[in-house]
């Protein structure tokens, strides 16, 4: 019997021309799976239907919209999750997810291999590869881009050969990943990291400096994850693709930065997020509010090793479900609302009000209804700074 | 002999009233001291004069706007110092700095005491104290405000009895402290957490909304320090200040917060810090392109610390100092150019070019040139995700 | 009414002399509330009685060994919780036990104010009233050896005024407390700290020195519990009180330190632990088995947080909660068997064995059956120095 | 001409096949660098002749005992670095060193490659290659071991194929690396980890069990540097070969763990380290007497990322350099005297003395002389417990 190659297939040059290829090669039956992550461009049964026409002996489009929003959105939203402050992790979500599926579909057509477009110099190739190790180590992974060396040309001039129905014409220079959580731009000119991004590499955003009336929307969390905007009930993906829409339209969310790739290199990256980057903003005031100090500090570094170890692929560990554990806990009284501006690229918090807050008007008033005992604080400020005082003896001593 | 107090002096209502009141109350002598960190304001000869006025038996200023930037500012800088990822530190690095001279001052004068005005529910009391723990043991602290429950309508009514010269009528409704690193309001209306800020909380920064030429600038930074703007080399004092005015036309470093205070409680604060927001957005990006990766990883949480400890009031204590030399040694190559576009409330970095840099075009390019050598990534992969696949096998199992 | 004070009873001096002298200082009732923790020595009942000897209108038992083994013990013990890497916690983990029984007497009794024996300058005064704090905010707090600056002089000239049933002229030099987790031991001549401890502070431990045949003991955790000893099934508190005394026969879990107190001074701290010293070390060796890599080390700065909190008197904090929540997660595998040898004041582990082992013979072993794929690691290495060498190279360039 | 290895040479048969090898497989001609880092047992000239004798062009010795306890013991020491807790690093401390002088004689005798004997699962691997990626990215490597699978008994055929002057029948079926700081042991028997070692793995310690006299010896530290023995000033090197006399003399030092290794394994490991062992026993409480409260909770962070960072082979890091200036300044005043009994396999300190002891005997003491102002901790305890009261009336409310 025939090998059979679980395809992780976008619709795009690279990952058709491995249908093909992949078929000819290794002499294997290729099963295409393209996962709906609300990426959005083209309809997914047209993508559906050209892996049947490169040659897919199956070809399956999954719906994981709701899912990817839900288990993986808002898990990296509760870890307020920015790596390197920036980044809001867009790939590195949608990668387990979709090896979830890859999987899912080598059981059930009995699959013996995977496959992946990714390159031998990127994050993705680890996202896969470690969901796989973690989730079906008996599958064998074929990356011919990594693997066989596959440069684009190389791909363009196997298209022609086979007669492929991909325009390779119009493929742009830009190499783009995009979800509901947001998109990724790459592209030659970037790479001088002196160049600024032109206009034109945006797609989810319009151009902050744009006149425009301001946006004011309403966001509900319900224990740290979003529920609601200006008072109507959404799910998870609703929510973060009407902001998407709405924070877009203000510039919200282009970001712009030289990045630390986990397999050892500096790259320059460009991406826009606006409905994760708006959701982060509402939802850390909103811890602010709600989660105690020491708790919020420890949740600082929390989040850092939450947000590195998603980046570093490694989503499927014991690590990330002890951390989700802990973030879990610290999401419990994140409830309530934050009232947020959308306009000229920023998204800024004019308001929060919940029913679990620990903003105390009457500890915080300088006004009339002051409940705070001062005469605590000397003795506080005494024992505060004694090991301080106790060293800075010492030195003058010495 | 008489006591001597040495007096923390603004100016202001507070420490005016604070003169003739330690001088009856105490049957002590009262040397104000003002220190000029970049304020702005009044002139500072003025405020020497009212001090005298009030019965102060010295009254000096200290020009310490140099100092202050360069010892206090841009430590923080190198920090990339935002307590709960916002608020830039300002009256934080003051008040050791404030606290270093009030010493010096009484070391001078023979001073027996140390008063300031702060109350018993804020922070600022915590630093001057701490500060003055480890500087000066053997000076005692005299604190009106918390000490004797003064309050503003007290202090007026006292302004008025003794003549004093202060328009308590123009006092506003706003209490604010503000220094070259950026300014801090709070008012009444502002401690419903629910109602935005007006326009007219905001000195140092323009509205963003407005209409306005956008401003391009290239920050210099040798080792973590900036050193010069356009090509221009000029003091830190000098860039901060210019930033100051320049991204403040556009509206940029406005922040606004539920803040944990060291007191225990949570309070609203409002800031304007253009230079510093903009500065410390050059500076992050500046440490991406010439920090390795795990330094610049486990640098996070060093700054974090840096600037919870100085928040917390313990800039003397030894934890400072080897943080401090962790951060220096971490500086070492953050030196080059960081070409920002400020505009519309955001202060942007659009271009980045340094000697020191660790971006490598050959390493991270797609394109001809590539020097990357992809083969290796396969048996990466394979070891980096080995244990979370010998976990998943356990967990499978089991 | 009067007012109704619910007393922390020792049955010691302290809190015997603190029922008169809050009944005539207040004019209240006095509820003694003695919780027993496995603290050995006198007869519970004895102690009951003494307190109505003293005049209190109520007098309490409440025996809470298996609830202070398994629902504080044993938390510790998953935290591998060694404050300053050598001290178990011991009076840290039961005050907040005896808080929570405090509370529950007052409800029971009407209680308007809770009172316990500690200092001012020791940690058990923060654990207490944090605690209440927490729990019951509207109880008032009175601690006569700290607000009234009680003695040990005063105390006994009071006691013998009294004709209180205490004999006064036994009191050791010792300053102890002790339950099942442990001992702890003060004393002047140890406060300089250059004197070593002399054999008599100890009453858990033998000389270690002293000859004696060793002990081996097999102790089965099942996820981070210890739930049996040489297969006997046995509860928390069974296994602890049982270890104590092997464990102690020979010496094991003596502890001579300078710690840092929470309220800034350092001080000289004698304890003794033989039953959790020999656990912690069995349970450190069986995570090492069977907790991941990744998870291990994240887990070393959650096991200090949780124990620095918990010295520090915050059991009741929502960091608490939520580090339990990582650490309830990182122990869903830590179950199994851990040998140990018990001899001359060690207790070494010899051997591990469990279903959940990480340990991989076949992937470890250098002989026939080896599994690993030793080509994966040149790729790996090359990836994982990589940025440590673009880092060198840019320095040597420089 | 021929290209010309640098080969790391120890001696065994391991490194002194691969000189045959080497010469005959790549035409290369090979210099045996052997480096004397304390490991005792052969004397180095027979090492150096051996290689001669094996065929190698050139053949040095390096003697770099007291660089190896100056430069990498004593950082060690200073970070208290025990990997997970028990490993003092002996292995991952040489390997940088190492890598050093085969470096500077590759580039005095013109060397093209370097060499070495480690297999492609273990950790020297990964130091060796790190290093040298760090310190020479021009030269390249060859690890036979690994690239070309040798394996023992290919190793022990070739051996007497080319009639080397190695007695293989004498080859002990342990696994063995050593140094100054300590000794590793790896062997079948204990690769199934319920065995527990025996005694003759040992060759550093005695069997602890044995009855024999204590020793006491009192360690002089200057700035964390042991600098004297029982008044006697002697070198980091001298201090450490003394204490390994006389701590093994009494088995202190022996470790078994099962141990997490870079490459993603688990593997049993037994180690004994007499005076690494007593040396950061002595240390840490040095540290605890001289090293203020918040200054030493971070350094445990600080030690174990230290750790793990030089464990994982990235001595040549920029996080190492900043990480060894945050602990040089932590060690400004880890100056004074520890008091050790070493005794039946425990190192134990009974006393200390600093003159930078930030130990006070006036806030300690509970005896007369007492000067810790008690009225100061009411309003500590107040404030300290807010936030934690805060969060439990919100959590009651809801």
């Amino acid at each position: 019997m025939n090998d059979r190659v679980v395809l992780a297939y976008s619709g795009g040059l690279d990952t058709s021309v491995a249908i093909p290829f992949l078929a000819e090669k290794m002499g294997a039956d290729v099963l295409a799976v393209a996962v709906d992550v609300g990426q959005g461009g083209e309809d997914m049964e047209v993508i559906r239907r050209r892996a049947v026409d490169c040659g897919a002996v199956e070809s399956i489009v999954v719906d994981a919209r709701e899912e990817f929003a839900a288990g993986y959105c808002v898990p990296a939203l509760q870890a307020n999750a920015l790596y390197m402050d920036r980044y809001p992790l867009l790939s590195a979500l949608s990668r387990p997810l979709i090896v979830k599926h890859l999987v899912a579909a080598a059981r059930e057509f009995g699959g013996t291999h995977v496959s992946h477009g990714c390159t031998g110099k990127g994050n993705d190739q680890v996202r896969f590869e470690a969901g796989l190790a973690a989730l079906a180590p008996e599958l064998q992974v074929i990356a011919p881009a990594r693997d066989h060396a596959w440069t684009r040309d190389k791909a363009i001039a196997f298209a022609e050969e086979k007669g492929l129905p991909i325009d390779v014409t119009k493929k742009s220079p830009y190499s783009i990943d995009q979800n509901i959580w947001g998109r990724a731009i790459e592209t030659g000119f970037l790479e001088d990291i002196w160049n600024g991004p032109s206009e034109e590499v945006y797609a989810y955003t319009s151009d902050p400096a744009r006149s425009r009336e301001p946006d004011e929307v309403v966001i509900a969390f319900d224990r740290g994850v979003p529920v609601a905007l200006d008072g109507r009930a959404l799910t998870p993906f609703e929510i973060i693709a009407e902001l998407n829409d709405r924070a877009g339209k203000h510039g919200v969310g282009r970001i712009d930065l030289v990045e630390d790739r986990l397999v050892g290199i500096k790259s320059r990256e460009i991406y826009e997020a606006p409905g994760a980057i708006a959701l982060i903003t509402a939802h850390m005031e909103l811890e602010n509010v709600t989660v105690e100090r020491d708790l919020a500090r420890f949740k600082r570094g929390v989040d850092q090793r939450w947000t590195e170890l998603v980046y570093d692929g490694l989503w499927f560990s014991p690590l990330r479900r002890a951390l989700d554990a802990f973030i879990a806990e610290a999401q419990r009284h994140v409830t309530g609302e934050v009232r947020m501006f959308l306009h000229g690229g920023r998204a800024v918090v004019t308001g929060r009000r919940s029913e679990a807050s620990l903003y105390d008007f009457g500890l915080a008033t300088y006004d009339t209804g002051d409940t705070f005992d001062q005469s605590s604080a000397k003795g506080f400020v005494e024992l505060w700074s004694l090991p301080s005082k106790i060293a800075a003896a010492r030195d003058t001593r010495r």
